[in-house]
Order: structure tokens, then sequence, then C-alpha cells
């Protein structure tokens, strides 16, 4: 019913998270969340600050930004900390690309960019990736255009090099770049080492995956001071306290315990290439990815049929029903144990064929 | 710098949130905080759910919004619930206010509704207040405008009657009216009531206050299924998993131990009563405040000038540098120790000139 929503929104139709189904345990690997649990530094500094949630976070997040700036190599002026890395996504969307800014991005990837760019009501072209569902780095190239790139991109896990962004970058001068690094950790290499030579690189980046805390919504953009500038004066005209006390704790005992999360991406690393093998000798094409998650699809079964028995199993993984892409599923990398699971009822479901 | 910053927030100022110094202690009376701290179950509820942050907070927030139906007497799919009330005041101007359907709010109220207006892009019509700063009520009869009222107001403390809130609410059917009740708990009478009477009526609460989670980010808005599918709509294209898994744990344990608060509202209140007797004897006029926080002035001294004596005197109040409450500071009620620092030093400053 629309009676009182404003005509503005006419055409929004909202982002689908990825299912959290109440009624059974399952072997979920369908939202490409971290099996390990934060390091206990982290839940023991969550316990310690919850006894202080009658006063407010700090709005500047300094001390987080502090501990961030010291791992990441930048300065703390150089980085905004945000409520998961969709509200900094939604910022610079705002801060950066208007009617005379128009966005390009993918047709294939993070199925977000389309809902914040109707939001916001900013004219958009959707890219088309190349028939192997790669980014063809001259479609992008001084195109005049606000370009969000995800990469990794999702769901692919394709990874574009930093040699390829750079070119992006530096030929659209007069537009912010925004490289969203959510799964930049599991192999990739990412752009953050560009930001003092490019003023219009934006990079963004999220704790929910290689730092296991998607539940705690942490995100990140790394920027020179100017832009960063400009994404807090939107985050102070939305909500200047949008990171949590607790989150923001949380954060700053996973920056000093980032062995643990770095030793946890080599372990999917590993677990991403058992799984491969594995798809692959069941006859699944595998695209190569640096995420932590892969995407692939087999012949012998339309992708939702997959998806539908793997969830009848105990199994969840993403199906998206596009065009382009519904042969595929995007499947988490979880534990060894978890990826052996769904190897074997894979295998149950092809061979029930 | 506004090299790549879109222009159409070339009038956007953003909002000051109160000061949170770190160069000292302070007896912190500025950000209408609670002195209060969570009840123990709400940090064991944050301790056993940090250990689960790896995996994404459910974005329906569905036992949350189960526990506080139960507890406010609504139905679940009445209520929304965001990352702070902020949020949810941003949602609501962002579906319920356009360029057809302008705003109308009073001059002096929370300074944020002005900055979230030019945020969308929204015009507004700010209705002065009378010379005793209370509102009128007959401003707002059936003037075909999405009208915004905080109520108790802020910074002033008055309250308008759960009667002349209906009569708004009753003479502009065409709009929604949206009751900001973030100060509610403190002596005022809600506006829940009237949510299935009324389908243009948005109440926005915070557990900031009253319930002890300023750090945690948990706000509420409560109306007919329609407005809250409209507000999940702008929800879903924002931040679907806007409420984190430990903010979510708190609410629940809060909601839970809804005697503990309500009991504290009730200390506050007292609390209140004494400070506001006290400044009187000292010759303040303090406002009649239904909120956590009195509103005071005196001729003895500039409002600035006292804020900052008090400041030097390692007591924080809030001093608004607006022509027509420069006179005032705003005072947040704490515990009755700190209350009584609050007068003793005032008392020194006024004899001290």
């Amino acid at each position: 019913m629309k009676k009182y929503f404003s005509e503005r929104y006419d055409e929004l139709v909202p982002y689908v998270p990825g299912e959290q189904p109440q009624d059974r345990s399952y072997v979920k690997l369908n939202t490409n969340e971290s099996p390990f649990p934060p390091s206990s530094s982290v839940t023991e500094a969550v316990r310690l600050e919850s006894q202080k949630l009658n006063l407010y976070s700090d709005p500047e997040s300094l001390e987080l930004r502090k501990q961030f700036a010291a791992v990441f190599g930048v300065d703390k002026d150089e980085v905004i900390m945000v409520n998961g890395s969709d509200e900094v996504l939604n910022f610079a969307f705002m801060a950066f690309a208007d009617e005379k800014r128009p966005l390009a991005f993918p047709d294939i990837t993070y199925g977000f960019y389309p809902v914040f760019a109707k939001l916001n009501r900013i004219p958009y072209t959707e890219i088309p990736v190349k028939d192997d569902l790669s980014i063809d780095v001259n479609d992008y190239i001084g195109i005049y255009k606000t370009v969000v790139i995800a990469n990794p991109n999702a769901p692919t896990g394709l990874f574009l090099s930093l040699d390829s962004i750079e070119k992006i970058v530096a030929s659209n001068p007069n537009n912010v770049v925004i490289v969203d690094e959510a799964y930049i950790d599991f192999g990739g290499q990412s752009a953050i080492s560009l930001i003092r030579k490019y003023d219009n690189l934006l990079v963004t980046g999220t704790f929910s995956k290689s730092r296991s805390m998607a539940g705690a919504r942490l995100g990140f953009g790394i920027a020179n001071k100017e832009l960063i500038g400009n994404l807090n004066t939107i985050r102070y005209s939305t909500n200047p306290y949008n990171v949590n006390r607790m989150t923001s704790a949380a954060g700053i005992a996973a920056l000093r315990d980032n062995d643990y999360y770095m030793d946890n991406c080599k372990t999917i690393i590993a677990n991403r290439a058992w799984t491969t093998d594995a798809l692959s000798a069941l006859g699944f094409e595998v695209l190569d990815s640096k995420a932590n998650f892969v995407f692939a699809r087999t012949d012998k079964l339309s992708g939702e049929q997959l998806y539908l028995n793997l969830k009848e199993n105990g199994v969840l993984v993403r199906h998206f029903k596009l065009d382009r892409i519904k042969d595929y599923n995007r499947i988490t990398i979880g534990t060894l144990d978890q990826m052996k699971t769904l190897i074997e009822k894979t295998k149950l479901i092809l061979e029930g064929k």
C-alpha cells in the first residue's frame, strides 16, 4: 500500500539478503560468513564494553580508527568506520554520484548497487561482463562515470589485477572510482596502496568476512582525507553514532588479533582449492575465485534444482534467478568438514538423477 | 574541498552531536544519557551473543520484535527496529515527505530534523514556538504537511498532551504525523495507543535514554503495518542488517528487565524535581520538563558563560548557540550525587560573579 509512500521510490526494488531460515539446522554456505568464531579477546572486549552501554559511543571512532590505521598502514584521517560496508557504499553513492556524475558498474556484481542507485535516484549503466563472466577493463577506461567495481567481484569471485584497477582509476580523473574489497583477504591484492597516488579512489571493506564479524556490522572506507571528509559530511547528516560501543570494541580487539584472522583466511583459501578440485571432479565448471566462495555450475542439473535439492539435504547455498547466472550457485567456503558434506550431498544428488 | 562531492548537498550542514571530550573526567550532563548501567542480564546476553559474531544477525529482528511487541502491547508487524532512532527518523523523512508533501516542525526542536530534510532535499517549514517555548497546537491543525513533533520536545522538555497530538494527527489525514518519543518514559503519555485509530501516525522511540543503551544504538518505529512496510522498503534498500547481534540481544534482555528500567525512570523523575527546585532556589527559570533533562536560564549569567564556567569546573551541560534559546542550558538529569555537584558548582560560579 502506497497511500503515504513518496512516489520518489516508485521504482525501488529492495535488496533481498540471503535467506536465514529458522526451521532447521543447515550447513550454511549461502551468505559468505566465516565459519570461524571471533577470537576470545573479541568476546572479552565486548563483555567489558557492554557494562558501559548507557553512554554513547565515540562518534569519531577515534581509538578504532587509530588501531585500524596501524594495521592497514594508512593515516587515521584516511579512514571512515561504518555500520557494515553497505553503509559506506550508500554514503559513497550519495556523495560522489548524481545526475551529472552517473554510475557505471558490471551487470553481474553485488546486487545492492542498483538498489543504492535507485534509492538515491542516480542514473546508472550496467556494463555487461564478458561471456566468461569476467570484467573487461577496457569498458571502464575513460568513461567519465562514477565507477563501482567489486574486487574480487561477487558472485563470481573473479579478481581484477591491481594494474587493471589502477588503469580505471587513472583514466577517470573527474569521477570517484569505488573499489569494493569485501572479499580482498582471500587471495586478492588491495588497492589501498594507491589512495595517496589518486585522489579519486575510494576503497571499501568489511569485517564481516575475513574477520568473523558479520553479526557485529563493521565496515570501512579508505581514501584521501578530502573524500573521507565528504563521506563524514553524509555520515554526520545521517547517523553520527552509527558504530556502537560493542562493535567498536570488537573491531579494536580483532585488529589486535590480526594474525588469527589472516591464518583463518589461509585455511579458507586451502579449503577453496579442495572444494574447487572436488566439484571439478564431479564435472562442475568452477570459476577461478579469489573470494571466500566459489561460483559453480554443472550441465547435469539446473542451478535452481541443485540449490533446492541441497536445501532439502540440509545444505544452503545461494542461487540467483538472473538470466546470465541462473545456471550457477554461489557456495561459501566453510570448514573442510562443511565442504565435505557439500560434496557428499552433491554427489548423492547427481547420482539420484 | 568539494572536487568530487555532489552539488546536491551544497546546503547541507551536518548535525553536531554533544561533545565527548577525552581530556579529563567530567560530570557528564550534556547528552541525555542514563546514569544507570544496563542490567546484568543485558551484559550476560551480550557476552553469549558475541561468540556468534561470525554469523549475520537476523535482518528481520524477529525475536526482538516479538519481545518488544509483548512489552509495548502492539503486534510485531507494527514495529520496525533500527540502528538508533535517528535511523528511523531519516527513513521516515525519506518515505513520507517530498516536494509534494513538505515537512513542518517547530523552530525549536531536535536539531537533526532540518539536517534530514536538507539531506533528502525535502522542503520544510519551521513553525515558531510561542514566547514561552511551548508548541501552539493550532499551528499544526490541518496544515497538509508531514508533521514532526518531538514529544516531549527537545531541548525544552515541554510535553504536549495526548489530546493535542491526536488533534494534529486527525486533522492531517493526507500526511503522516511523526511523533518522536525519545523522552516519553520520563513522565509523558505515549501516542502508541493511537496507531490503530489513525493510519497516518508514526511513533518513534529509542533505547538510548530510559533503557540505558545509548552506546548500543537501538531505536524503533511503531505504526500500522502499511507504514512499517514502507519503512522496511527503505531499510532493505539501505542496510538490511542494520541491527547487529549484540544490540539485538541487549534489547531482548532489556525488555525482559523492563521493571529495572522503569524504576530508574522514576528515580530520574525524582531527581529532576530535586534539580528543578534547587535551580529555582538559585534564581533560575526552569521549564516544566517531562524529559530526562531540564532547560534552564538565569539572568545572572549568559547561557554560554554558565556552560563554559561549568565545563571549567568539570561539569558538562549542553548549550545551543541559537538566538531564541541562547540564554538557556540543557542539563541532563543524572544521579542525585551528580545533580548535587551541578548545584554546588553553579552556586560557586554565581557567587564568584
